[in-house]
């Protein structure tokens, strides 16, 4: 039985110091020193390659060394694998900081002003008096920014794909109910899972649906964002400004347009990183009730791909 | 019986419309047209001429058309002249959002990506991780951005010139406490009145004090601050960024230093502007009280200056 670290892009080094320190019996291997494949029964997985998952025949747990399972080939797995993510509670509180200090970049012209002093421009203008704030997504990280948003008096709006009743915001659901919940945000936020469902969700029919001095921002993953259909809303002033923090391919190559957009805030992925601490008790934890046929931890629906 | 508006530097064709339309029966002036300086006995001043308020042997109440009553010669008034400010409940949430909001920045380091973003460079780095905030002055726009601070998860300190507890923050007062007090600061935000005591408070002796990760944040006024040995803390790496709102000059001639400091950021004056409505209100208000011969809203203490 062992533990395959298949994190790419990654210096994993400290990461596997501490798994094997916490789990001194167990035979950790890193990818692509795979060993016998059929001795693998637990992966730690992100961004691996496709081809690994089915040269794995005793495979029991894909644990993702993240908050998200994208990546993660959910339906192409045999059945009875579990799937489950890092859930770090100090994640959310992030996610939410993050969230209300775009909200109030923008509400308060931080970028305008950036951009007026680098040409000695003094020109005071009232900051941006919208409040209503619309949550794409409804999962812990969505109700945790939406209560950090209403402490900070915004009203806040929420969209889920299935009916959610929250006390204090005002929620919608479905496809039916998207544009008419788009209408009513001057700031968007998307904290939705990717799946098939929500891929390309921020497209030109929401945009057309935002009020023109709204502002999306989107701290989910890339691939929720039609890149073009965002280009042309903001030049065609459908929606005032966007901030992303997540790209279709990262790190984002220096020709992109949108790194010289005057209404596009950038920044590299950053809105939540996991504490390595964190994740590490978790993988440790898992593969533990794993070993001992416990329940495991923050698994996934497969079916619902979150 | 008169009332005198010497409000300078603004155009002020709104705010005489409105105070003519709730004041029908009084005299309302404008200067430099004062007709008869006998008459004048109320003035709404701001930015007014030093010449003036010698030439005025019946004036009664000095009406300032702001929060700060600075530029009004107190000590040189006649005894017995009241002086009364414009306290604007919506003010001091505009205030407190705009430190929220400026705090937050710095912990998200936009400053660093917004100039990364223009460079097409990709970057990531973790948040800071400073929470104490300390408050320089604890009169209603500290206490209440203390407040939202707190709501927000900072530790909050404050400091005032005399002893005050208030639940929830770590309360210094003095002068002999002020470089303690600056030493625990991530953050260090001036919200104090200018007077002749906190005039340059703001200097090379607090900057040493303060850590070096230290952020200050001056939206009080101008002359609080000592810009050269600004200048010289963050070139000599005492403290790490500044967020002004208000400066000794404004508008800040193109040619002064601060525009191009990688370390500054600056906005037009802009944290917290009165509203009219509100403005009008007082005004009119204290007017009608001082006609009746009823107290008047919002006097300062001339001895403390404010």
């Amino acid at each position: 039985m062992a533990l395959l670290v298949c994190v790419t892009g990654r210096d994993n080094s400290k990461l596997i110091a501490g798994l094997r320190e916490s789990l001194p019996d167990t035979d950790i291997r890193e990818w692509p020193q795979t060993g016998d494949l059929a001795e693998i029964e637990f992966v730690l997985a992100w961004n691996a390659p496709e081809s690994l998952w089915q040269q794995l025949p005793n495979l029991k747990v894909v644990q993702s060394f993240g908050a998200g399972v994208d990546g993660i080939p959910l339906a192409a797995l045999p059945s009875g694998v579990q799937v489950c993510r890092i859930v770090d509670p100090a994640l959310a509180d992030d996610m939410a900081e993050y969230v209300l200090g775009h909200v109030l970049a923008h509400k308060l012209r931080l970028s305008l002003y950036y951009q007026q002093q680098q040409h000695q421009v003094w020109r005071p203008k009232r900051a941006c008096s919208g409040r209503r704030v619309g949550i794409l997504g409804l999962g812990q990280l969505g109700q945790v920014a939406a209560t950090k948003l209403r402490q900070n008096g915004f009203e806040v709006l929420g969209w889920s794909r299935s009916e959610k009743k929250i006390p204090g915001i005002n929620t919608f659901w479905g496809q039916a109910q998207l544009t008419r919940f788009a209408s009513q945000c001057d700031y968007l936020i998307c904290l939705l899972p990717l799946t098939a469902q929500t891929r390309g969700i921020l497209d030109g029919s929401l945009f057309e649906a935002m009020p023109t001095q709204g502002v999306l921002i989107n701290v989910a993953r890339g691939a929720h964002l039609n890149e073009a259909d965002l280009l042309h809303a903001l030049d065609t002033e459908q929606i005032a400004a966007a901030t992303l923090d997540v790209f279709a391919s990262e790190p984002v190559e220096p020709e992109h347009a949108f790194w010289q957009h005057p209404k596009i805030t950038m920044t590299p992925h950053v809105a939540a990183l996991t504490s390595l601490r964190t994740a590490m008790a978790q993988i440790v934890s898992n593969m533990q009730a794993m070993q001992k046929g416990e329940p495991l931890s923050h698994c996934v629906d497969i079916s619902l791909g979150y």
